[in-house]
């Protein structure tokens, strides 16, 4: 009986039968108020920025807004690109779904007449790697740039024409960064004349190269290339590139003397079957060999023509890429992490007085803030610099192709490495950042990140570690300072020359003045800083002759700084142009937008600039405040700031984050009608082995000894209609 | 024919005929020299530090060693616990085999006769979070401490018993830190004397209930107490704790009115069923209200006894759980960051002036130091203060037990929330910071690192996020500011009031010397800046009444600082006190970890030790060599100092970190041996639909179509013995 009291279980009292389905009671309820999506509009309708024209302004090259519209409608209607049961699959599964998707992006392709950027599109929008990405992008390349005249007869058709699928086989187990030691090796056979391809050891297996493991037919290898002197010793030449075939084009087994597999489960990249290749005494052709630039006759005479440096070209437009996808990854995140702080609510503000004082949204503490603004002020940055990157890389080709002009192109290699590493590193960090500012929920599928963390956490290491690369931009501007040092009367070829030249007319005289309010001011502070560390680099290294490895960690602290003062400098030329044109009240946003990046970053560095005597430490303080200001400044323009960026919801794929803000509705639906595992009913008692309900002990010992094994039929496409099934 | 020029194709003249199954000559392959395992022999060779020695320092609480070592025995030799599939398997297959291995590790409990300690210890070498976990906590923990006599009576030997199964609900949709505000109802019903639970709105749902999903059918419902007053108008008392069937015992269906679900999944917890649950007016019995400290009598009175300050000792406890977590979760990345990076190679030194100079491991490029040792210096910090904080609840306990003496609790309240943020942070933060210094390596499942991170990633956040909480830590130190200020002649009564009072004394006329070198100053100088920001931060509040909001930052920071300082200095403590006693050459070894760890964290905040006037700019350079020296000095024990962690092969699942440093051959063999999906082969030819050779388009049309829609039967066990798996 109820309330009689404990000692009668009378909890119990109250099951009241079978259950009936669970009641559909939670259908008609509605989340407390404020309503999200009211939130999100009161908070556009309050801003004055101009989305479509800002989203112009930033997207308007090579016809990107329009491009995402088209191929978005098209990918949207076609229930293979659905992404809902994505978390819920397994790594195998991952990949055939995978497959199954990209060949379907192929078919629309020919279908729609796409062309490669609309391609290209595809691939971001539907946010999983294609397993034919590396025979999309590095195999491709590597035969349109290396090949010679016959080769590219021979071969780029058929790869146009996707009748092949091939990789880009240059990283081993060993050898990733330090491409001359790679171990794999193409020996010339002077009687047979052909080369032989062999891993001499087990780190000589080629590894990570994507699309290898399971879809590619054919690699381009890079190995050593060792010719017989005349006295018959394999003397090396270095490595070169090498066109393979690897599997049998009707059984898609690997040939004799070849091992293939995928290397197995990653953070990221489900949908890629990143591999591993071991050759054993393995024969090609002659004309295997790429032939454009070096090439072995028929008598095994080596002959390699002038490289020209289109290589470092080729290099800073990829990084010009990752720098692009390192803002539109950071926007994403920062997409979510807005709409949604809006939104959530929690505590009153402490000086209310009330308990029962309405909760303030998340984004309103200055403690969210400052870990979110920032960033979003970022993506603004990370776009300005990639833009100059391509610019740079545009004219610095045009000068090549029409005057031979090769002067630009060691900076531009300098710049685009340090600028890959810093971008990567202020995107990766800054996802996570506004991932722990969601709270609770940022831990959740729903938050829309673990896709894009996942695939965006090798990018600090791709092409280049982060660590690594920026020794290049250091020992470049090195360089510089030294022959500014040694030729102070030297006439200033360009903006660094000048801007060294000055720093060292002045350095012992005084430092630049310095109002956190002034965008000139801040400028010259940043630049000020550059040359600094410059110097003391220089002084290390080339006046104490300090060892190269004592002083890394002061190059990669240089190459940041410099690469700092660049992501201002371009940003705020970008307001001055301001091209594609802005309202002048977006425009004026834009410059709050820019000061918080620049004060942002200052305040990071604060020791830098306190240690030029640029930065007073009566000063911090101020700074702060001035932080602080211009973070309220910009609050009321974040959600249309973002807006801008017009990443769609199904790129978003996110509870959190979507356009609308019918945040809880939808986190609620997607775990109470999309999740697999609410469909089983469990036996929860530890005394009985039965794992799911009336499967009996037996069968739940062989399922589970199964998956434990690995040896699950499941991997591999078990029946969907299991007998099992039916039992439930 | 070979050689005969590129138009014959002849690279296709190299198909020999079929596939042989792989030919196996990789099984005879090695690695090239070194070999991992003579490279951590020679490192552990070369260093002097007792490890079983420091090992026993380290770990010897409550028998850890032994205990590890007892347990691991039993689970290593027991195949359902095998983790090799782990990263293969889908989330919902997760649960179903965390289910299973969480059942065993109980009947293993009971058979073995373990305790609680080693129950638990079960959990941490499985490296899986049991769907029983909430249940055995905080279930259990709230019957034991929130329940009157006769309610324990009632259920805490069924649930010690194992009979039910229970979850702790309080976190909703839309509220979880500020409890408060929970939207959950329990009226009581003058009528029928007892209470009806409602959820009011979709975020009244309970959420994130860690073993609600799936398992528990008890719960824990934390929800606003309502009782009618004189007129009839329900009046709140604030959250309140319930004891509710959840689930029918024996259909293990949700009972009536009651809607329960799995939330989907997750960044990590894949075994772990967090749940949702709705109640539509949810009748309970008056005696469902746990009622050691509050209870409602049959006319609906209410009485609330004074509820004793112990929870906040247990808050403490668990953040002290959480710190020694963090210890350990960090120790793990770094064991396999330092064990790799010294078996890895890359690059000669740049310096050698030749191109065939042998490699360099990379740990011995200061850009890997930097990123690696001082977060090797990291773990024993945080492991000394997770002690410290033991000590501090301990002693806590007993004089609130016996002289009814509360004074300590309010710092103990306060320390241990800003450690709990700064410690969850600081492992967080270097277990990426150890992933990236792995390279390429360190995005593949070889790392280990995936699991480690994935249940790690939550810790920022849960028990209080790390950005809220220390509010509290900053409130209390102000407060006590506030107090030395007004009262300058106070007697001090502990550390806090010493510091400070000191402080005030001196600060208008010096600052403290600084010597890098010194571990006194070093101690003083991180005082000193704690004094320093919370008397600013006592100027904004109390004297300037700045707005709370307006100086969150300050406080944050003010936090952080305050607990580095207490990192330092029980570091610093531990070392003079040596218990259990070390070795001269390991103590030797020890301290240069603390000045490592100090001085790391002190350049890190160079800029207020500027602003404080202890660090003068010109010192920037010196002390940035001192921090290389002194990783020099560790570099050669690193191997040893990671050893002393005694994280078992099985803990860290790693390819990249084991103990023999046999990494290469376990990172080939695993791929090669152990990936299911190798054993597929897959029609790559984008022209059809079929995705597995030979299954046909028609059949992977409808596997497909069921995975992407998430019809497929896999989810909830498929027969492993399905048809298709036989036709392959």
């Amino acid at each position: 009986m109820p309330g009689a009291g404990v000692a009668a279980k009378s909890y119990k009292i109250y099951t009241r039968g079978k259950y009936n389905g669970m009641s559909d009671f939670v259908l008609k309820l509605k989340p407390a108020e404020p309503q999200g999506p009211d939130i999100l509009a009161a908070e556009r309708a309050r801003s004055q920025v101009n989305v479509p024209q800002l989203a112009h302004h930033l997207l308007q090259r090579n016809g990107f807004l329009d491009r995402q519209k088209k191929v978005l409608a098209v990918l949207k209607k076609n229930p293979l690109f659905s992404k809902k049961a994505n978390l819920n699959l397994s790594r195998p599964d991952r990949y055939h779904v995978g497959l199954a998707r990209a060949k379907e992006v192929r078919r629309i392709v020919r279908r729609e007449r796409w062309n490669h950027d609309d391609y290209m599109m595809a691939y971001y929008l539907l946010d999983e790697v294609s397993p034919y990405l590396l025979s999309d992008s590095m195999f491709t390349t590597s035969i349109q740039q290396q090949c010679n005249q016959e080769q590219k007869a021979q071969w780029l058709k058929e790869v146009e024409n996707w009748e092949i699928t091939g990789c880009y086989a240059q990283t081993e187990l060993g050898h990733g960064s330090n491409v001359r030691r790679i171990e794999c090796q193409a020996s010339w056979n002077t009687d047979t004349k052909d080369f032989t391809i062999h891993s001499p050891s087990l780190t000589a297996s080629k590894w990570w190269i994507g699309s290898l493991g399971r879809s590619a037919n054919h690699a381009v290898v890079v190995a050593q290339l060792l010719i017989p002197d005349s006295e018959g010793k394999l003397v090396s030449y270095g490595p070169h590139q090498f066109m393979v075939q690897i599997r049998d084009l009707k059984t898609h087994q690997p040939l004799e003397g070849v091992v293939i597999g995928d290397i197995g489960p990653k953070y990221g990249y489900a949908s890629m079957d990143n591999g591993y290749m071991l050759f054993n005494q393995f024969r090609v052709p002659r004309t295997a060999l790429l032939a454009r630039y070096s090439s072995v006759d028929e008598n095994g005479k080596y002959t390699r023509s002038s490289n020209p440096a289109t290589v470092y070209g080729s290099l800073t437009y990829a990084r010009a890429i990752i720098i692009n996808q390192s803002t539109l990854a950071l926007a994403r995140a920062v997409t979510v992490a807005v709409r949604y702080t809006l939104i959530r609510t929690q505590f009153s503000d402490r000086d209310s007085g009330s308990e029962t004082a309405p909760e303030l949204s998340v984004l309103d503490y200055s403690t969210v803030q400052i870990r979110v603004l920032p960033l979003l002020a970022t993506t603004y940055a990370l776009h300005y610099v990639a833009e100059a990157m391509n610019d740079m890389y545009q004219e610095t080709s045009m000068r090549i192709e029409e005057d031979g002009d090769f002067s630009q192109l060691a900076e531009m290699h300098a710049v685009s490495s340090g600028l890959k590493s810093l971008s990567t590193t202020l995107a990766a960090d800054g996802i996570e950042t506004c991932r722990r500012a969601l709270g609770g929920h940022g831990f959740g599928g729903g938050s829309g990140l673990i896709p894009l963390v996942a695939n965006f956490l090798n990018k600090p290491t791709v092409e280049g570690d982060n660590w690594m690369i920026t020794q290049q931009t250091a020992s470049y501007f090195i360089k510089r300072m030294q022959r500014c040092v040694e030729h102070p009367d030297l006439k200033p070829v360009d903006d660094v020359d000048f801007t060294v030249l000055r720093f060292l007319k002045t350095r012992d005289q005084e430092t630049p003045a310095f109002d956190p309010g002034r965008a000139e001011d801040l400028l010259a502070a940043f630049q000020y800083r550059s040359c600094f560390l410059a110097y003391r680099a220089y002084q290390f290294r080339i006046v104490q002759k300090a060892s190269w490895n004592d002083i890394l960690i002061d190059l990669h602290h240089l190459s940041n700084a410099h690469c700092e003062s660049l992501l201002v400098k371009y940003f705020h030329e970008a307001l001055q142009r301001a091209d594609p044109p802005l309202d002048p009240p977006t425009l004026a946003t834009m410059h709050q937008l820019f000061k918080l990046f620049a004060l942002f970053t200052f305040q990071n560095a604060s020791a830098d600039f306190m240690a030029t005597g640029i930065l007073a430490p009566a000063q911090l303080d101020a700074l702060a405040r001035e932080i602080q200001t211009t973070m309220q400044n910009i609050r009321v323009d974040a959600a249309r700031l973002l807006d801008a960026w017009s990443i769609p919801d199904y790129v978003l794929d996110s509870s959190l984050g979507r356009f609308d803000g019918d945040v809880y509705p939808t986190l609620f639906k997607v775990a109470h009608e999309e999740n697999p595992l609410n469909k089983v009913t469990f036996n929860s008692d530890y005394r009985s082995e039965e794992i799911i309900k009336g499967e009996g002990e037996e069968q739940a010992r062989r399922r589970i000894q199964a998956l434990v094994q690995g040896t699950s039929g499941r991997e591999w496409g078990a029946d969907i209609s299991s007998p099992l099934k039916a039992s439930l």
